[in-house]
């Protein structure tokens, strides 16, 4: 379909994966991923949880860092305005529902950070992070796609980053919220791709790592 | 319509004006406004245009604070990987298509600000600028709404402002995006109102300045 | 003495208390306040410890904002690349070190942060608290002065903030770099006062809180 | 001597040039190097800037990004509080003063930031321009040692960089300042080298840059 974002060539120029990849994960904590909780209902949400979990094994295999995040308040004061019911109660720091899915995280390897707003990295130490590990590419994964992945991904681009989305790896509530910001995001920010693809990318680079490293060394 | 959304909350909290507001006015510069650039011919901008110039007219007579940007960088070295070929062309400091709509800007009233990425906030001092100016309402217009408006309400909300958009305020390429991105960020960030809804808010808060402002020199 | 910072009118200008006071606290971990610790057995810090007490009752007490925090990270993956010694090793999230000294904190009443880096400010969602609390004046104390405190002054006044230091409650390694560090900072950046002058201005706008209070609803 | 921060093992881990440099240079404005300006008056900061030059000169020729800034704002709605009287005038957009010193900035090689705050990284989009450059370390030049040059480093540690102050190339209004601020640094964030060393870090790179750009453009 012709529009005014073709004719303005958005979309146009892909991003293309870099030298070094990191996953992010963004929001896959109890209350939206565990039945128990309102929004934790979504089968979308699932699928990306299953996804992202088999992403992840392969990136810890392959030494590719991985961050993870959970939203957490200490009180109401701190709380910004959420205008969603489901996301002001229970969010306190120590609540089960800010606990993450145990499908997703691991303890040992991840570097995990507390969020309050919208954005993984908005009021963490997640840049540090990634530019301490000389990262150029990041892949996003999480939920929602029209929420927290949604504004992870204008971060990621903000700040510098090649920005990946694997589709089957980011969850809403609604397909049709999910499609909408693909389409926006894809058109400007990110590439859209699937996570068999992010896994191919990151096998790939693993098997040349070794020549990188002595490069690497060589050079320091 | 119902849906999962519906089912937990989303949206049924509002947000509601505070007691000092501002405009923030995003990249309403020649690029997306002058139909001489390819990005520039989109009515539902010019539409959005011309309702934040009377927005911006009442909130000048009400020494309601205005902030302006425009989006530039200082070469091909320090732009970020945007995917859009309109925007890679012609937005260097001091192009033509950086400069701001002559209908827009106020030099000796707004603060303005230059960005190189989607939100008004991102990489600039607009809080530091909003900080001071104790405001704690932002009145988010310009363009696009599926990008860059989309960025700055995220931002405006993280950073624990009440977030406001007068729907015919902000413009974009198409109003299929338009449209689904107001749904988002209305059942999360912002409360979508009219332009009309601003200016009465702000003429009824600039009544009551003088005891405001007695009142607070007394305690100072 | 007179000396170019002098010439150019440093220091000249004082800053001044605005309308809504904050009492952050840099730092009073067990890492720096404990005397298990090599780093905890500063007398200096010590005095700093205990006048931030006495200051955060009354803070308390007249419901002024309280935002405390303390240093940590996930493993040494995401642990930036201090020079110290002392704060490379126990810094992990549960470790001893990492908690809050037990007369500093209130942890039903103060919003806490993790941070990374040296700031409060700095990868943590401070600043949105301070908005949504409508703080214009940010009272810093913690430790150290010449380290975390003093980037904690330069982000608090970066981010539009009213700074003032209670000269009492912050507190050094040696009293030397606690000096002149307050020197730099009082030139430039805040105001350096004593911790009876900020208690005397939160009383004082305490009082003053019901009728301001009254206004403020009036006016929304 | 020996104090309570050797003690605690302060200064103890250099932190070493990576692979990838950058240079930023802090407020080389006419306000600060120019003597029609008051602070523009001292030889210390003149030394800065012609050590600077000689650097710049260098990374240009071999290829590394550099990033320079000035400070400025639209007006006093938008200029935080000062204290410095010599800072609060003619540091308005446009102004004389805040044109760059024609010894430091190329204007066809540097990426060029406006700031409004001490630190050239804070509300500028520096960092997303040293992501997409891959640099892992950070050459801070300019001044004040005890000013804009000190938040700056504080910023590029938080960061993550690893972060290098050639002493030459860094300037102060009084000596003694500029002393205590490298002390306090070189104990946490920074390595404290010579202009000289960080050339003959340059070069060295620099030499090596085919074959390493031959292995990048293999991995891609």
């Amino acid at each position: 379909m012709s529009d005014r974002f073709d004719a303005a060539g958005y979309g146009e120029i892909p991003v293309g994966f870099g030298e070094r990849l990191a996953v992010v994960v963004v929001d896959f904590q109890l209350a939206f991923t565990d039945p128990t909780y309102q929004a934790g209902r979504s089968p979308h949400i699932q699928r990306a949880v299953v996804n992202t979990a088999a992403l992840l094994k392969v990136a810890r295999a392959c030494d590719v860092p991985v961050a993870t995040c959970h939203t957490a308040w200490s009180s109401e004061r701190d709380m910004i305005p959420w205008k969603a019911a489901a996301i002001r109660v229970g969010m306190f720091h120590g609540d089960p529902a800010t606990q993450m899915d145990p499908r997703i995280r691991d303890a040992a390897y991840d570097a995990h950070f507390v969020k309050a707003t919208p954005s993984i990295f908005f009021g963490t130490a997640l840049v540090p992070f990634l530019v301490k590990s000389k990262v150029d590419t990041v892949i996003v994964t999480g939920c929602t796609t029209s929420g927290c992945v949604r504004a992870s991904i204008i971060d990621s681009f903000a700040w510098g980053f090649r920005t990946i989305v694997p589709e089957d790896c980011v969850g809403d509530m609604e397909e049709s919220a999910h499609r909408a910001n693909l389409l926006d995001v894809g058109r400007r920010y990110a590439d859209i791709v699937t996570s068999a693809t992010c896994i191919a990318e990151i096998k790939r680079r693993a098997r040349k790592q070794p020549d990188t490293q002595g490069e690497e060394h060589a050079t320091v």
